[in-house]
């Protein structure tokens, strides 16, 4: 699939997540890779801590959620779709303590779900979609997300240009 | 039971959070009320805010963890055991976007459980137990969280005089 070679502009995407989400400007957030496939983000320690010294489990969920609502923000928006994410319901099962620096992987649950998924939002301005993540410390997977979200076609800033402007 | 009417020291228990997790601070979170039965805690929408005006689903899940967290700490502190307290998993269920201030209130999952959940960390070192928290805006309820945490009878920061040692 041609299409999924794409690779998407990872310094506009963390601008973007930056500025408007103080929260993920607060954990310190970079992008490491953004293309059709996946999107991964990573947060350092410090500004993520917890009372063990160890990642809060609350910083490891958001950078799952945010990595997991920028693959889908990113491909309909690549499809010229405007569009509001939302988060229906999510799912973290954690594994290790984590002690340095962390990555969150997403992909899509289900790719051969896509069509399916662009067709609905299309016909009927709503589709639901569902994103899995995997946390890495050290190059070990430690903790997995599990997302469902639904997207409605809106007028929610579809892309970073249109984002600039609703401030 | 007598124990159940304890109101523990909610400024204290702020100043813990947001001392100790800088993504609390940023959170701007609040303690509404701590005792026995529940911790409620609160965030303002505008450090918590999404590209949508509403608050950021990590943000959400954040502050229920750190409700039922918060919750288990000061059972197991009054109980005066140091204890590792460690997010296991955890689900969310987002209803309604929330548009303004939250708060999220945490409880135990099955209050009967409590007894056994202390006499196996006291005798085996380490117990499970859940909570559940509910997330109300404006009254109503916007999301519900359910977690599962491990206690590790260990040397992690039992009390608040003991964690201002640990820094």
């Amino acid at each position: 699939m041609r299409a999924g070679s794409t690779t998407y502009d990872a310094p506009a995407l963390r601008r973007y997540l930056r500025e408007h989400i103080p929260i993920a400007a607060a954990m310190d957030i970079d992008v490491r890779a953004a293309d059709m496939h996946s999107v991964t983000l990573g947060a350092p320690l410090a500004p993520n801590i917890n009372v063990h010294e160890t990642a809060f489990g609350g910083s490891v969920a958001a950078l799952a959620m945010l990595a997991a609502w920028s693959l889908l923000h990113l491909r309909l928006q690549a499809a010229g779709i405007a569009n509001r994410l939302v988060i229906q319901r999510s799912t973290i099962d954690y594994g290790k303590p984590i002690a340095g620096e962390f990555t969150a992987r997403a992909t899509l649950a289900e790719p051969g779900n896509w069509e399916s998924f662009m067709t609905f939002l299309q016909r009927r301005g709503k589709a639901r979609i569902a994103v899995h993540a995997t946390l890495e410390y050290e190059g070990h997977i430690a903790a997995r997300f599990a997302g469902e979200f639904v997207a409605l076609a809106a007028a929610a800033p579809s892309s970073f240009s249109e984002a600039t402007h609703v401030r």
